[in-house]
C-alpha cells in the first residue's frame, strides 16, 4: 500500500497527499451508511422500538484515513438501559440483520455485529441513549458524546492533523488501545491533536513526556483523584466528556517510550516512514547475525476473544522471555503474531541457540557467616561444579540445566509457567536456528530512516 | 611430598608429625651453619672487620618446617653503617665467599648472597647493627630483633601451634609477604600464634575478620597513625618491634579473604587437605566442562629481579582479564605461573572460547535528550546493528569486534595495554580451547576436602 516517494521534504505534505480520504470512499461509505440505516430504522419500527441510526468514529469524526472502509453505527435506543442491551441485545440484533448481508455477531462489553459487504465493513452497536445527567460508569455509551465533542472543536484542517497523528501512531506500531497494542485510540490521538493545535505541536508536546505525564484538555479533571484511580497509568488524558476517566488508560510504558522516542527522532529526521501508509515494502536494513527462536502454536483461538488470546499471549511471552533470561540466553527481541484464529508464534531474537555447558556463579564474601560458605561449596560440589575464591568472594561453576534456547522453552511449555497459553488449548512446536540471510533485524523502519535521512 | 593419611580425625596431630622437622635435618642444618659461620669469621678477621655471624628465620626461632633446608644468616657488622652495605657490602661478599661452595650475588634492598651445598641452601645477609635507639626506617636489619622477639615469646609447644598454621597458610596458598603472593609472612604467623595462643585461636579470632582489622598484639600501636600510614592496607598488625610498622602490609584482599574463609571452613570441617604438606598428589575433583586460553610467554626473565616480574605479570594479568571482560567473556578463574628465569604463562578458564558474533546493548531511556538518543540509533546502524525500543528504553545491537578470547588476547598483546608484559622482553602465544579430561578445574583441595569431609 506504498504509494509515498521516500522523503524527507515536505514530508507531512506528501504523506496526507496519500492518507486523506478519496471523494469516492467517501460516496462508497456514505451510501453503505445509509443502505444500513435504512434496513435498522425499517426494523426499529417492525418492533415498535424508537432509536436513531447514527454514524459515529472516525467517518463520522471527519478523521478518517484513506485506507479505511470501515464505519462504526451505534442504534441509540430510547427507553430502555444498559441492561435490557445485554439481555435482548443479541435477539434484537438477529432480528434486525440484513438477510442479503453477511454478518456475525460479536461480544465485547455489549453484543454487536459486524456487517460486511464486498470489502467494507460496519460494526453496528445497540446502546441505551446515556441520561445527560449521569455520565459516570458509562462504556460504549460514550462513543456519541465523543463524536459529538470532536466534530465541535475540529475543522477540516485540524482533522488533516488528526490524520497525521493516526498515521504517525500506526507507523511507529502504538495506535489502538486493545490489549495487543496497549497504545493509543483514535479518540485520543484526536484528543491531543486539538488540545495542541497541530500535528507536529503534539511531537513537541511528547518530547517533554515521561511516565506519570498529566493532561487536561479541558481543565475539568481533579488530578488527585485521577492519580489515584489510575494508578498504574503510566499517562493521565482527562476525557472532556467525562473528567473522571483517563483516555489513556491502556497506554503501555512500551508505548509511551516508543512514542516519545519516535517524536523526538521525527522532528530532528523527518521522514515518511514514521507513517504507517509509507512504511518500505522490503525491510529497510539487511539482516543481523543473530539467532531466532520461534514457538508456533496451533488451537481453537476462535473460542476466545481476541483480547483474551493477546492477554494470554502476551503474558506467555513475558513468562518465556524471563526463563530464558534467567536461563542465561541474552535477548534482543521478542514478539507474538496471532491471526486471533488458529495460530499463534511467538518470535524471540536471540545473540545464540546454545550456551557453554557450565556457568560462573557468584557466591557470598569471605566475611559472610560460615553458614554460607559451607552451603554455596557444598551446593557447587554436589552438583559437580566447583568453587573458588576471587578477590573478596566465593566464586562457583555449575552446570547450566539447559544449554540449548529451544530445550529451555520446550522444558518451559512442559511447565505450570507457561499455563496462560495453555487455557488458550493449543500444543506448540519449538525451533532455535540462525536467522536466514535478510531476516531478524528488529530495527522498525522510523527508526531506520535516520541512516536514509542522513543522506548515506 | 603427601606422608600425611587423608583424614578429618586428629588432623593438626597428624599434619605435626608430618611437618615437625626431624632431628636428622637439625642436625644437618646446624653442622651446615657453623661451616658457613667459620668461613665468615675467619674472613672478618682477615679483613679487619667487627662482626657476628647469626643464624635467623624459621630455624633460629624453632618454627623451621620439615621440608626446609634452607637457613638465613646475618652477619651483622659493627662500626659500620647501611651506606656501607650498600657501597661495600657485595666485594665484602665475593670477598669471603667460599671456594669450595658454588654461591650466587642477589639484591633485595641489600646485596646478599645465596650458597648452596647438596641441596642445603643459605642466604647470608651482610646488616650493620642498628643503634636501639634508633629503630624507625629500619629494613632487613630488623631481621635479628623479630628473631629474638619470637624466642623469648615461644615455647617448644607455641613453636608446633606456629608449624600448624604455617602449614595452613602454605596449604590455602597465602603463605609469603612477596609479590607472587602478597600473603602473610613467617614473622606474621608466628606473632599471630603469639597473640592468639595457639593454631586454632587464631583461625577463630581470623573467622571475624574483614578488611580493616587492626591487630596490636603488645598494645604499643598508635591506630590513627597507623591507619592513616597504611590507607592501602586490608590488615594492620602492628610490629611489637617497631609499632610504627604494619606487620601484614603485604597482605592483598585476595590473600586475607581466602584466609578467612579457610579458616571458618577448617573449624567446621578439618582436614588434612587444609596443610600444604598433605596436599593431595592428584586432583581432588573432576575437570569442568570449560575453556582456556594459554598465554605462553618467553623470555630473559632472569635480567629481572623475581618481584620484579611477578609484579608486572600480576599487572599484566589483570589488565588482560579486564580486557576480556569488556569484550563479553564470561571469566571463571585466572592464574599466572613462571618460573622467574624464562617462561611465563597465563592461564584463564573461561565458560568459551568463543562468542556470538552480535552483541545486545543498552541504549538511553526514552526520556532521555534526543541528541542521545539519535546519536545512539546513528552509532547502532553505521556499525551495522539494529537499534529498538524494549519496554521504556532502546536496545542495539552491534556487531563484536572480537568473537574468539584467543583473537582478543592478541589484539591485546600487540597493545598499550599490556606494556607491563613488553617491559620484560617476552614474547608470547595464545591458544584457547576446550580443557582436557581431569583439567581445568580451579577448585582447590581445602575446599574440595569438604565435599570429603561430609563422607561422600
Amino acid at each position: 500500500m506504498n504509494k509515498c516517494p521516500e522523503t524527507t521534504d515536505n514530508v507531512e505534505e506528501v504523506v496526507l497527499n496519500v492518507i486523506r480520504p478519496t471523494r469516492r470512499q467517501l460516496t462508497i461509505l456514505s451510501s453503505f451508511f445509509r443502505h444500513v440505516k435504512r434496513t435498522y430504522e425499517a426494523c426499529l419500527n417492525r418492533l415498535g422500538l424508537k432509536g436513531e441510526v447514527t454514524v459515529q468514529g472516525s467517518y463520522a469524526k471527519g478523521t478518517i484515513l484513506s485506507d479505511k472502509w470501515e464505519i462504526d453505527i451505534f442504534i441509540i435506543l430510547e427507553g430502555v438501559d444498559k441492561e435490557w442491551i445485554k439481555r435482548e441485545g443479541e435477539a434484537f440484533l438477529r432480528e434486525c440483520a440484513s438477510r442479503h448481508l453477511p454478518y456475525t455477531i460479536r461480544y465485547s462489553e455489549h453484543p454487536y455485529i459486524t456487517v460486511s459487504m464486498m470489502g467494507l465493513e460496519a460494526d453496528i452497536v445497540p446502546v441505551a441513549r446515556p441520561e445527560p445527567s449521569r455520565l459516570e460508569g458509562l462504556g460504549v455509551e460514550r462513543t456519541p458524546l465523543h463524536t459529538e465533542y470532536v466534530r465541535s472543536k475540529m475543522d477540516r484542517e485540524l482533522a488533516d492533523q488528526a490524520r497525521l497523528l493516526k498515521s504517525f501512531l500506526r507507523g511507529v506500531g502504538v495506535y489502538g488501545a486493545e490489549v495487543r497494542t496497549r497504545g493509543f485510540s483514535g479518540y485520543l490521538a484526536e484528543l491531543l491533536t486539538i488540545t495542541y493545535g497541530s500535528f507536529r505541536d503534539v511531537l513537541r508536546a511528547a518530547s517533554g513526556w515521561r511516565p506519570g505525564v498529566y493532561i487536561d484538555p479541558e481543565g475539568v479533571g481533579d488530578e488527585k483523584v485521577l492519580r489515584r484511580r489510575y494508578r498504574d497509568s503510566v499517562m493521565i488524558v482527562v476525557d472532556p466528556v467525562d473528567p473522571k476517566r483517563n483516555t489513556a488508560a491502556a497506554v503501555s510504558v512500551q508505548s509511551l517510550a516508543t512514542f516519545v522516542a519516535a517524536a523526538k527522532l521525527y522532528l530532528e529526521h523527518p521522514h515518511t516512514w514514521f507513517f504507517h501508509a509509507c512504511q518500505p515494502s522490503r525491510p529497510p536494513l539487511p539482516g543481523l547475525d543473530m539467532y531466532r527462536l520461534n514457538v508456533d502454536c496451533r488451537g481453537p483461538l476462535y473460542n476466545h476473544p481476541p483480547d483474551a488470546v493477546w492477554g494470554k499471549a502476551l503474558r506467555a511471552l513475558e513468562s518465556l522471555t524471563n526463563r530464558l533470561r534467567r536461563t542465561g540466553f541474552k535477548i534482543a527481541h521478542h514478539t507474538v503474531a496471532t491471526d486471533e484464529y488458529h495460530t499463534l508464534t511467538f518470535s524471540i531474537i536471540l545473540e545464540e541457540c546454545g550456551l557453554s555447558s557450565m556457568e560462573v556463579v557468584q557466591g557470598p564474601y569471605a566475611w559472610s557467616p560460615t553458614e554460607r560458605l559451607t552451603k554455596f561449596v557444598l551446593k557447587r560440589l554436589s552438583e559437580g561444579g566447583g568453587a573458588w575464591i576471587s578477590i573478596d568472594r566465593m566464586i562457583g561453576s555449575r552446570p547450566r540445566r539447559f544449554k540449548d534456547a529451544a530445550e529451555a522453552a520446550r522444558h518451559w511449555l512442559a511447565s505450570e509457567e507457561s499455563a496462560s497459553l495453555h487455557d488458550l488449548g493449543v500444543s506448540c512446536r519449538v525451533v532455535c536456528e540462525k536467522c536466514g540471510h535478510g531476516e531478524c533485524n528488529p530495527t522498525p523502519a522510523w527508526i531506520a530512516s535516520l541512516l536514509r535521512g542522513r543522506g548515506r
